[in-house]
C-alpha cells in the first residue's frame, strides 16, 4: 500500500476550522483497535428528541449493508419523543460481506440502542474502510459505553477525525444565518478521497444543525440541495458502496425554516464546502477544477457535458500538465452522448476564449491560456450554443500520486 | 510531449506480420511532410471497379470534417464500374478546423479524383494527428502523382506505417477461408492508441478482401461484428473525433459470400486482431485484459458491466499493481448503472473464482488470483445470477506510463 504522508496541496489553509456548537447534538470518538493502530476510528454523535434527520446514499446496486439499514430507516421514523444516533467506524467498510454484514449491523444498532435508550430504528450506522473482511463489531459494542460517557458538545473534530481512512486532512464546514432575528447556525464534517486498499473512497458526510424543520421538509431540501453539491463532483468516476450523507436538524435554535430559502443556500453553502473539500483531498491531486457548462439543450445535457469533461483521463491529464488542451475538451464534448453542434460551441480555460464557432478563436493567444492552468484553482467553461441548459462541476487532475495510490502496492 | 522510445512490451511477437495480397487492391506511401521529418505520412489504396465498400465510424458528435464526409458517401454510390480509393494522412486530424477543414477534405477528395480518374464521391479520406490547425493539404495534393506512380499490390505494410502517429508497432491481420472451394483472404492494418499532442488517439483501420458481396450485405456484416471487435475495446474511455474502419470488398476470388457464416466469422477474425493491437499498443499499457459478463438482465445490461469494468481506473490501476482487487470489480458493478444483486454476484480472475454468493468463496486462496495477476494477459469474468446476457470487452492497465504520455508535457 502506497504510504500518505503529505497533506494534499490543495487542502485549506488553517487546518481544521472552528464550527460552531449546534445545540442538541454531542460528540465523542474512540479507538477502538478495528484496524489501525495508535488512532481513533469510531464516533458517536447523540441526537437529541424532536430532531429531523435526512440523507442521501449511494445509487450503486452492490451497497453496503449499512447504507441499505440506513435507507430502510430514514423518514419512517414514527416516535418523535425519542433521539437519533449516529454510529461510524472507519478501519472495515461491512461491505460485500453477505449475511454476516447484515447481522453485524444489527448488533452494532441494537447495542447503540440499548446504551443510549433509543428505538434501534433511530440508529444510523455507516463504516469506511476494507471491503470484504467480516467487521468486528464486537470491537465497536464493547467500546459503546466509553463513546456514550464521553459524549460532548464540543466533540466534532474529534469526531471528524475518527473517521478518516487516507484522507490527507479532516474536513469540516459551517455557515450561519438569520431567520426571523435568529442565528441558525450549520456545521458539518467529510471524509473522503483518500484511498486505502482495497477500499473504495467512501465519502461519508454528517451535518448538523440547530434550525426547526420537519423530516420531509428537510430531506427535500437536501435532495435539491446535493445534486449541486455532492452529485456534482468527481474525482476519477468510481462510485463508492458505502457514500452516506446525514443531516441532522434539531430544532433548538427555535427558528422554523420550512421552505425557508435562506436556509436552504446557507445548508448548500456548507453542503459545496465539503464536497470542494472532498475533492481537493483527491487522490494524488494537485488542481482543483471547476467545469461550467451553458447553452445545452436542458439542464440534463449540460451535467453530461460537464462529467464527460470531469471524468476523461485525456482532460485531467493535460490539466496535470498544465496544458491548455482544447482538442481535448471538444472531444469530451463529443462523447458525452449529449446535444452538441461542433460548429456553436465555445470553450474558456479561466477568462481566455480558446475556441468558439467550431475553430480556435482568433483572438486566442496560447500564452494567455496556459498562464491560467498553473493556477491551482483552475476554470473550464463551455458554452454549446444550443439552449438554456447549465450545469457546474467540479474535479482535480489526474496524476502520478493517484497511480501511486492506486496501483503502486500488492493487497 | 513524451518521446516514445520503446514498443509496447504487449506487440505481437514477430513484427509486422506476412498479410496476403488481395488482388483488385494497390497501395503506396509517401512522405509528404505534414508534420514529422524523415517518415511517409500519406498512404493510398486504390481499390478496383466492382468493388463494394463498408464501414463505420465514431459516434462523437465533434467528429471531424473527414468523417463526416466518408459517412456521407458509404452505401450512396451508384456507378459500380468505377472504383474507389482511400487516401489517408498522419501529422494533422483536420479535426475542429471549421470551413477550411471541410475545403481541405474537398481540395483533397477532388485531386484524388482528378489523378486516380474516380468520381469524387468514391475516395474516402481520413486524417490523423494534431487538431485544431489547418490541415495543409496541398502538401498532399501534391504528393499524389507520386503516389500514384508508385502503386503496388504489395505495399499494404508501407501504408500501414505511414498512418502511425505515435503508436509503438505497425499494425496488420490477415485471415482466408475457403468458400465453395476458393480461396477468398481477408487482410487489414490499422493505428490507434499511440498519442500525440494534442492528438486523440485516434483508430484508423482499414480492411480488404477478395470475397463478392453486396455493399449493403458487407455493411450489414461490418457493422454487426463491429459491435463485438473495435465497439468493444476501451483504453480510455476516451472517444477520437476520427475513429474510422472502412473494408473493402474486391469480389476478385469469384467467391460469393453473401450471408455466408464462414465469411463473416473470417472477417471477424481479422477485426478482433486488429482491435486486440489497438488495446496491446494502448498507451503504458503492460497488461492485456479480457472482462467478460455473463448472467446479465440482457446484452446491453452485460455490455454496461463490461465497460464500467473496463473504464474504471481503480480497476485499471489494481491490474497494474498486479492486485487482484475483487472489491474494486465489485464496485464497478455496482457504479454501471444494470440489474445487479450483490448476494448473486460472483467473480473470477483467471479460472480462480474469488468471490460468490456476496461474499469472498470460502474456496479463495489469494496467492492464487495474485499468481494469475502477473500474467501479461489476464481475464476476468463476472457472472451476475440474473439471466443470459452476456458480453466481452477488452481493456489495459492505468499506469505511470498513460500520465507520462498524457500529462508531462507542455503543447
Amino acid at each position: 500500500m502506497a504510504k500518505i504522508t503529505k497533506v494534499s496541496p490543495l487542502a485549506p489553509k488553517g487546518g481544521f476550522p472552528k464550527l460552531p456548537q449546534i445545540d442538541g447534538v454531542r460528540f465523542s470518538a474512540a479507538a477502538a483497535g478495528i484496524k489501525y493502530a495508535g488512532r481513533t476510528d469510531v464516533m458517536l454523535a447523540q441526537i437529541d428528541a424532536g430532531s429531523a434527520i435526512a440523507g442521501a446514499f449511494t445509487r450503486s446496486s452492490t451497497r453496503s449493508a449499512p447504507v441499505l439499514d440506513c435507507q430502510s430507516k430514514l423518514g419512517s421514523v414514527e416516535d418523535d419523543s425519542k433521539g437519533f444516533a449516529f454510529l461510524v467506524n472507519s478501519g472495515n467498510s461491512n461491505a460485500f460481506t453477505g449475511g454476516v454484514g447484515v447481522a453485524a449491523v444489527e448488533a452494532i444498532t441494537n447495542a447503540t440502542a440499548k446504551t443510549l435508550n433509543l428505538p434501534a430504528s433511530h440508529i444510523y450506522t455507516a463504516s469506511t474502510g476494507v471491503i470484504g473482511e467480516p467487521l468486528p463489531y464486537e470491537k465497536i459494542t464493547h467500546a459503546l459505553d466509553g463513546l456514550h460517557g464521553a459524549l460532548k458538545a464540543d466533540g466534532i473534530e474529534d469526531a471528524a477525525r475518527a473517521i478518516m481512512t487516507t484522507d490527507t486532512f479532516a474536513k469540516g464546514a459551517s455557515a450561519t444565518c438569520e431567520i426571523g432575528g435568529v442565528e441558525v447556525a450549520v456545521a458539518g464534517i467529510a471524509k473522503g478521497s483518500g484511498m486505502i486498499a482495497p477500499d473504495m473512497a467512501t465519502m461519508l458526510v454528517y451535518i448538523f444543525t440547530d434550525a426547526k424543520i420537519s423530516q420531509l421538509g428537510l430531506q427535500e431540501m437536501v435532495s435539491r440541495l446535493n445534486e449541486n453539491t455532492f452529485n456534482s463532483i468527481t474525482v476519477d468516476s468510481d462510485t463508492s458502496t458505502s457514500d452516506s450523507l446525514l443531516v441532522a436538524a434539531t430544532g433548538t435554535s427555535g427558528a422554523n425554516v420550512e421552505y425557508n430559502e435562506t436556509f436552504e443556500r446557507t445548508l448548500g453553502v456548507v453542503m459545496k464546502d465539503l464536497a470542494h473539500q472532498v475533492v481537493r483531498d483527491g487522490e494524488g491531486a494537485t488542481k482543483f477544477v471547476e467545469i461550467r457548462v451553458g447553452g445545452a439543450t436542458d439542464n440534463v445535457d449540460a451535467r453530461k457535458v460537464a462529467m464527460s469533461i470531469a471524468n476523461s483521463p485525456l482532460v485531467k491529464t493535460a490539466i496535470a500538465g498544465e496544458d491548455p488542451n482544447w482538442g481535448r475538451v471538444v472531444m469530451a464534448v463529443g462523447k458525452s452522448g449529449a446535444n452538441a453542434d461542433r460548429d456553436r460551441l465555445s470553450i474558456w480555460f479561466g477568462d481566455v476564449l480558446v475556441a468558439e464557432d467550431g475553430w480556435v478563436s482568433p483572438t486566442y493567444v496560447e500564452a494567455d491560456a496556459a498562464a491560467h492552468m498553473k493556477n491551482q484553482d483552475l476554470r473550464i467553461r463551455v458554452d454549446l450554443g444550443l439552449g438554456a441548459g447549465h450545469s457546474t462541476v467540479w474535479t482535480c487532475d489526474l496524476t502520478h500520486g493517484y497511480i501511486e495510490i492506486n496501483a503502486d502496492y500488492r493487497s
